[in-house]
């Protein structure tokens, strides 16, 4: 029993921080959600960065518009990780999303956070701020993606 | 210059449609952009059919929070079918989408404002409401996608 237990205890935790899971059809459905989503959310991030970076004319109002849908689409994928979902469709997840399920959803509200505090900045029209948030967002991308994505 | 004024005419109109076209640094972007956002519509909007056909049970938060993401998901398809991106990344979009802007713009737009009608009938906690709103919903995806996307 002593062996079992973190076993079935973590069973239930994953269980119930990926209720959603059972929403897709098909695996293949998932992966290609959240793929979706993490593909739309870097784009609209990206034109952020564009501006953050003086790659693009700063636009405060194309900034915060831009943040808003990265608020929206940052709360979408996490639902698509759920058990049986570890390969197929090109996924590049890598198995520590379901074997440190803790770490993963600490990244994914990290990002979250970092997120609520970007739309913030971009708000305040202040391209220094936005500079900042941008960093500090991008850099709880990068983790998640060093820990959980494969190359 | 009678011949010409038309194209010349279509081509601003065009752009004056589609300004977010150059937000995307590749037309693969652009089109793997589109396709995610059209794919995690269908599954937002497909849970709400589940509900409104009897396959799952209603659920009115559910039903809720899968419209709102319905209606923030609806917005962002469009500025991805800029020029340049007739082909490419398996897309399945018809030539139609820029032959007939006005029309594809016609059906997005209508699109959208079922969707505000889903979100709203989501609201009232009446199943019969969220049927019937699916239900129009249903006819302007399938209105679209019969006239702009190929099989």
């Amino acid at each position: 029993m002593k062996k079992t237990t973190p076993f079935v205890l973590a069973a239930l935790l994953a269980a119930a921080a990926l209720p959603a899971a059972a929403q897709f059809q098909k695996a293949e459905d998932a992966i290609e959600y959240r793929q979706g989503a993490l593909f739309m959310l870097g784009q609209h991030f990206g034109r952020i960065g564009a501006m953050a970076n003086g790659r693009a004319p700063f636009d405060a109002k194309a900034a915060t518009d831009n943040a808003e849908v990265v608020a929206s689409l940052s709360k979408l994928p996490w639902a698509a990780f759920g058990e049986g979902t570890e390969k197929g469709h090109n996924t590049k997840a890598k198995p520590e999303v379901w074997k440190e399920q803790d770490k993963f959803k600490a990244a994914a509200t990290k990002m979250q956070e970092e997120v609520a505090k970007l739309n913030t900045a971009a708000r305040t029209g202040s391209l220094d701020q936005l500079k900042a948030a941008f960093g500090s967002t991008a850099q709880s991308c990068k983790a998640c993606h060093d820990d959980f994505r494969a190359k």
